[in-house]
């Protein structure tokens, strides 16, 4: 199986099998955060075909059920214009506790009580929690001031999580977002990074929804360019959440390297890091507790996957989105599949 | 009226209407948050008698009204160890853009919801909302699984909030919380501070949930010599959530210097800043936004507000809050009526 | 006079005299940070020829000698591999009181006392000041070791601050410094933009010593690739320092924002962000203190100004920078300067 | 050897020796930072009878020799008035890489650059060094304009550096510094904790020189009463410098926890954590680096040794002082015996 060649709903392609290789890095086998062992990922995606274009991505470390003190993690904010909750408990103690959940802005803590729900059920006698849910702002193409997300939704996509290659583009918390100018979503890539001690894999998985130029191995892809004379308007609320995974053993000072690099990276595709936009990263790892950390100074390769990986997954999320109609008439043009086969091209 | 006699159920008295004075500067007329022109406060109270001691209580600054920027404000967590909705936004952008909700743990996703309801009808064209819920865990005494607050109980909290003297201790969001040994909840205080430029006020209120060892002006009253013979059980996630409001002009970096301060309030009433705690102070600003902020060197004496006010507003939240029972037959204890009235004997 | 092809010595041209255009926005006059009024930089050149490649270069905003308080300021760590002096006073206060300095890893100290003598001869009754130094290593180039930066060249510099275009490339601060797998130094460049309350100025001016792969409006131009047959080898402590200036009314907190687009900016021309480097971005505001901070949402152009400046500053002080050989016999190569006439050929 | 008894000139007494027992842990046989094994601590005393009084104090780690990557350690500020030297790359790397240096605010400079004479010397290779180097202002008693500390004054209390009782009050970085109204300096103290995993050390040392009103086991001792009719002046720039050591394994993290609870300690003896004042705390770890970090949830005796200790070494800092003028003919006077007699008596 070539998983650089799955694609979603309407024949779109990865980066990577249009020839658009981010770095030097090895991926790994699927390119994709579930490289990762036991990150499972699940989706639910919520799409009426008219004002509804939304849903739930979860990221669940199965480590979680065997690490009763939590998995090592941080959490880095690259602008903080956004709803993220979980992240004070993370900076205090450096570890998640919970499954990671992504949404829409005004259903994050329809989604927050959700996870509880989850978290309650596997610690029945518990009486303190700390969830993680991630939003964007899908207002551009969902009704979201409805608020559509349920306690089913969160519970589907959590247990439904699983290995392989996850959907990429208008599913789950990406059906309606939009990133650089175009239809985005959901993307994931992953890299192999071989190391003293053996090889380390490091995936990300993102939900695209910010401003900028689409900018593909420092080629700029403008909108206005790519599909002159349709009218371009910027949506509000631009975010990015970033989940980085790794199975690295690191502490939770060290993965805070990691996720600052995972904002680092949204430069390369082109963002505008504007003043709307909730950009956060979240690093976690799963390595056993007893391994010491890497030494800081051997990181420069985790760090280069993170950028790497974190590129890629971006570029997924837009390069496997397809043109979306929704609320108030709006609509977000992938980006033509035409260019996309080209990007590839440069030597 | 002597505000400074004014009681809750059970006889219970104010820190300065039994002689207890923290500080030398004076109070406001009501010696509470509300002192702050334009703060009111709410409270929705759950106790069945039984297993449900819990609640909501909320601050809601008159001037967010007329301020579409939001209001000055800043976070500052002295020990992560909680659930705060709604601080990473805070810290970016400086402005608080909602009413302060206070309630259980395990409430707090579907508070931060109810106030998304409250924040979405004020503005039916928003598409982005920062609601700020803070939380400390009653479950030492109320069924915290149950998450028993609704939409209602927010609301209604919300829409009753006014001024004049809270209602302090076994109320709200206090209902069920324990702290430094005995019964807590919520407590009130204010500061008047002579400045050049006029005079300031600064009010505090707090959700008083933590351990350590109960301290009246310097000195200790351990729950174990006041209640001999009782057998005393540490509740778990102690944690206290700080209100810090002041129409003193002050942007966010100053309102943060003040949050400070707050915290390190704690430690004068005996605070033991255990691992578990949730410690967090909000502090912001109704002055108009046209002023310019007072200069950092002019800070001092509202430094000194804050320590004596949050003080004293821990203080009333002991006194204040009587003997309770709740889940699993647990009590917890008030302070001993003839040991509060000799704790102002001291010169 | 056309500055954009000012040149140092050996021949070398400013990225935008090639063609090079880095963003939409127009640049200030001079392309420098010196655009913004008042500001100005001065250099120490230490160059023996052999073992000593190093330097100072102060940048002195005129307007500290009206403001008292000092100007709004904030500082963002990129990476805190480093030995910035004065970080935390910054941080605390939002204010910039003294030139910033900027010079070698092991000269920092000495530096900083300078600018003590410095402000305290401005100031003959103060007891209490804040110099602001920054620093990257030079040791790959210059004998580090020899702390070689004395009082009179910090004095030097600071006394030597003028307008007008500044040297670039292998001077001051910059002498012995190397970045990109090329020989770097000092760059600067400003963009003008047009706000509702008229135009304001960002000016940007960067110590270059990072690693990564040079890469020009998205063009990598690995050393590998660029002079293929020399040996290249990695020099240790990569760091950058990064000074932002402008006119425009800002406070701390938004001059933070700022910052942080500083080192974002890093990632256009290829900064591999590694573990060694201490990067770091000072952003300051010249603008009159009565004068109200601009609001959040109207920074997207400012932080666009900030990216592009910042961005072409760091071209600047690569394209300027010409072959030096230092101690141990160990060379750092100027970009060729057949490839940067050819850089700004793309469409 | 009865260690409390122990007295610097003028016959001063440490607070246990008269009773003042701070919490119930047991302190270390030397009840000083001391007693964490390999921990030494030197000082120069500058004090030439007239306008001199400063010093330096060194508090100097065993472990480093043997520790190429450093010791876990972590800084705090709880108020950044100051010209902490060192803390941005203790921030990104969590480690001490240098012996801890304490002296005044001008001086601070060029006892860093003293500092890395003495690293350098260590590290005949080494290119980079983080020197760690606190300072408070004494030039309310110092002439502290002419920078009086050189090279040799730091090399001697580094080498000088030894085990047993450290000298305390007036002596080297405490030689002209002031708190709580009080003539103050140097104090230290310890804890002993007993874990599961066996007993840790915790040991205090500081620099004092804050303002607020002396509280001794909660008995305020306004220097208005204690000395009637003295004319008392609040000397500038109070700030106070604590280092806190324990052998606990902790990683930078949960150091970061014990550091903030040190400046909570401050309260405990009336700090009014005034505008001005510059309140860092570092804390570092000597225990083996194959030693897995205490959980966080086994840390709240540690912290309540961090508070015990910091607190009694603050007292011992104002106990052991004696009346000193200085410079300007400026007194600070003593806390009077009597009174520091009377005030073990409270029971």
């Amino acid at each position: 199986m070539d998983n650089h060649l799955s694609a979603s709903a309407g024949g779109r392609a990865r980066a990577r099998s249009l020839g658009v290789v981010v770095g030097a890095l090895p991926t790994g086998p699927l390119n994709a955060i579930t490289d990762v062992e036991g990150v499972l990922v699940g989706h639910t995606t919520l799409d009426d075909g008219a004002d509804l274009h939304t849903g739930v991505t979860a990221v669940v470390p199965r480590r979680l059920a065997t690490a009763p003190a939590g998995l090592p993690a941080a959490v880095h904010t690259g602008n903080g214009f956004g709803k993220l909750v979980g992240s004070t408990q993370i900076d205090e103690l450096g570890v998640l506790q919970s499954p990671i959940v992504l949404t829409a802005t005004l259903s994050v803590f329809r989604a927050a009580d959700a996870l509880l729900t989850y978290l309650m059920e596997l610690h029945p006698d518990g009486l303190s929690f700390n969830p993680l849910v991630g939003e964007t702002n899908d207002g551009f193409l969902s009704d979201i001031r409805r608020r559509p997300v349920t306690e089913r939704h969160v519970l589907d996509a959590l247990r439904g999580a699983s290995g392989g290659l996850p959907a990429e583009g208008c599913v789950g918390a990406g059906t309606g977002t939009t990133a650089l100018g175009f239809k985005a979503g959901i993307g994931t890539s992953s890299r192999r990074v071989a190391l003293d001690g053996g090889p380390v894999t490091v995936g990300a998985l993102v939900q695209a929804n910010f401003s900028g130029v689409l900018t593909v191995r420092g080629v700029p892809m403008p909108v206005e360019e790519l599909l002159p004379g349709v009218r371009h308007e910027e949506p509000p609320g631009n975010s990015c959440m970033i989940v980085v995974a790794t199975d690295a053993p690191l502490d939770a000072r060290r993965l805070g390297r990691l996720a600052r690099r995972a904002i680092f990276a949204m430069g390369r595709v082109g963002a505008a890091y504007s003043h709307g936009s909730g950009d956060y990263a979240i690093a976690f790892s799963t390595a056993p507790a007893h391994l010491p950390p890497l030494p800081d100074d051997a990181l420069n390769p985790v760090f280069a996957a993170v950028l790497d990986s974190v590129e890629e997954a971006l570029l997924n999320s837009v390069f496997m989105a397809t043109t979306t109609t929704g609320v108030g008439g709006r609509t977000s043009y992938g980006v033509p599949y035409d260019r996309l086969q080209g990007a590839g091209a440069r030597p």
